[in-house]
């Protein structure tokens, strides 16, 4: 019982009021590391170098194994909250959504293993990706993500659908003047890689794949890149000042809380003097 | 009289407080549905596969015949609202600028197709971008865009200005030091040519097909750069905080109304019992 | 004297309350086309067009003339104003800033037109960017624009400064890395060099003729590129929002002003009354 | 004690209420030229010049004198305060962050040129950035970045590690799309390249070496464009705005502070009177 209670306050976020435990910051660390691994993995330079495919898969497996102990032990000191006691409690712990996250950062890998398949197999290294819910759980940053979008949906749905019909008009115009007119571009052959166009000068990427030649053309391209790139840039900037309103008030209101809990543990003191 | 009012409801935004009904969600679809493929249309790979061609012909006729019957039922129950009632007023519904757009959207095609010319004339690709109107009457947000322009009117005007000479002056600049003195490049040996460079410089578009080479030029195009380019990017940045003002305005008030409306029937309800 | 009054009238801008007078909309247009062919006149592609050439001198020739006509009458009809009165107060206004401007705006053209010189010289078109302070003159946003440097300059100089310094540091970074070390790049030899780069990616410029290749480089790279960005765009847009502030402040006093001036005549229409 | 005192008063910054001295204003001088010189020194071009290498060597050696007879008169004047007297005061004074700077800007070099070294070590170079330390003192700005940053701290971290995921899931796709799939190319062959490309697109510097050719690579990086570039600008925003708030508060602070000593001292004329 003092094991279990002890993992619980190790393992859940809720048994304390901010930051992380070791362990679990252990935990988010090994994330972040499976995820660099994860890239290295896959750079042809290093596959190469003898050893290193190894290291690899002892790493791999090594966190395979600490996620499935980590599971474990989730899912047995679940039982401290009363909510999740019994095995009724357990089932329903288990069908939740970081649970399921958890296991999903595990299973398909140590299953493939079993059947000795190694784990060099692409569709594990997406499933790979599941991971981030695990640290997702931990930084109140990502829950923030969702509430901005839902803060901001009609002005982002809004600003999005002048952005694509910006871009489609532009596309269209271009298509006209430097494919269908002009030099005849294999570039602008079609709206369709017309667009490719409008997306890369809209936002502003500008590769240089892709621009046009004709004097109209290039006419046509600096009024719409002087007219336009700032609507472009408007439903990234929406969600980008919704989230960050979003997490200036999620850290006052954690202030606020702290701030009344720390007065009411005064109180309840003087009161016990 | 049943039908019509029917059909009434189903087809004037007027007859819902908000949202859009099933038939007018589904001439939305449509109309994106077409523009979708007037994209595809263009594209040479997709021509060259067998089948493709007649698959858009018969969408193409099947657009135009369930624009037109809208038309033709739009005009017709048009009459429920009072005022255009009768003849006369059906002639002046037919002479909004919604009613032109809808009958933009489909006549040009059928009289074409009726003189068996096929859809795949140029003239009616660009034509079709008339059916951005359609859209435009269900979709708020595209009556907010004129509204944003006139609320910012001469602050857009005046950053256009100061953007369109810090342009031109850069072009100058860079004309006499790359295409004049320097190597001469062909790319700098006019001021028009110089502003295509200062255009996708000052908007940080950056395509790369145009660059100082001399180090005065690089020394002059990099100051110009870190000082310019919030400059170029005024009039857009002022165009969009106005938009995204106007629309969270609009949705301010559409709220209040509703909220309102709400009080109103609780209100009369109240005096009911 | 009743000429003098309406040439008055229809030149100097202090005589109407806002606008601009026909006679003064056409100074502003013509100096708007002259910029227009000063560039088009460089083209080398409109250089070889028969008549051209003939054209534009017969639109320069035009131009001094008028601008010379334009300026005698300024100066003629600056005495309906008590401060420029007689021949003292006529010196007087031909040593204001807006006059020189206007003398610059035709006299070495008509100089060299008359030595027999034409109008190709290419110091002469320098000199016609003078005209620019023509139009200043009538656009309040210009004068504006010395305003907003004044009302954030301590804050645009510091930004500058840490824009600069950190160009600077990126620049030495990527040429320890990329020119001294890695692939010893000639594009990254030495430290101006990688300025040029410094300054193409921290305004995302990113012509493409300059970037990182080893490994190492493109790490520093990427994280300059994130962590920078906004810090180099920080003077330009502590200028842009500085200016918008500005004009949006005018407008205000300018309505303020018209207002009372409304209420003052009301009053006065009253009292008559 | 005369001299003493003069030297204080032209050395310390803490002797003036604002603004440089004359002297330090010339340090400040000397060091961004140094700069300069350090960075025209690394110039191939330049250094092929006859006599241009006797010129920096001429240069640098002044500098290192200059740098270390200032550094023995702040350490000697140092005692004017009273918490630097006598000798502990002295080695305290030079234990400050601000002395060892100036330290490490003239004594590596001058021990190698006693050494007969001269100063083209590469070693040396990177030391002289150490002499940002010797502005940062005087610029009141650069003292506001660390402020800065620690005033957004928390915003500044998850905006970053948003930042990073999104680049991190935009090279994943990508690599999927483009370099396992597709034409499967070079620059997408590995996660941490198709990071390069992911870096470069999100913020919005496209450079234009990597890029997407496939129609649905040009897809998803069309979608994570227009979705992305606000977020990943989000940290270097966050950034940008927090300095530019420190900043503003920092000069009303000062303002205040003038305005307050301005009243005292007129309140202590009034008092004599």
């Amino acid at each position: 019982m003092e094991l279990k209670r002890q993992l619980y306050e190790a393992l859940a976020p809720e048994a304390r009021r901010s930051g992380l435990s070791m362990t679990n910051a252990c935990i988010v660390g090994l994330v972040i590391l499976s995820f660099l691994f994860l890239a290295l993995e896959t750079e042809p330079v290093l596959q190469a170098v003898p050893g290193w495919k190894q290291a690899f898969d002892i790493f791999n497996i090594t966190v395979v194994v600490i996620f499935a102990l980590e599971y474990v032990a989730r899912v047995w000191c679940a039982g401290i909250d009363p909510q999740y006691r019994g095995l009724g409690g357990r089932l329903r712990y288990m069908a939740k959504f970081y649970s399921i996250a958890d296991l999903l950062a595990f299973l398909p890998e140590l299953v493939l293993m079993a059947m000795g398949h190694g784990s060099s197999l692409l569709v594990l290294r997406v499933l790979r990706l599941a991971r981030l819910m695990k640290i997702a759980r931990f930084i109140p940053a990502f829950g923030a993500l969702g509430a901005a979008v839902r803060r901001a949906s009609s002005l982002l749905l809004t600003s999005l659908a002048l952005a694509v019909t910006l871009v489609y008009v532009a596309a269209v115009l271009l298509y006209f003047v430097e494919g269908v007119g002009g030099e005849q571009q294999e570039a602008f052959a079609s709206i369709p890689r017309a667009i490719w166009w409008s997306v890369a000068t809209l936002t502003t990427v500008g590769y240089g794949d892709v621009y046009p030649i004709t004097p109209l053309g290039r006419f046509c391209a600096g009024i719409i890149a002087i007219a336009g790139i700032g609507v472009v840039a408007l439903p990234a900037g929406v969600f980008a000042s919704a989230f960050s309103d979003e997490l200036r008030e999620r850290e006052l209101a954690r202030l606020r809380e702290e701030l009344e809990q720390t007065r009411a543990d005064t109180a309840a003191e003087k009161m016990d003097d």
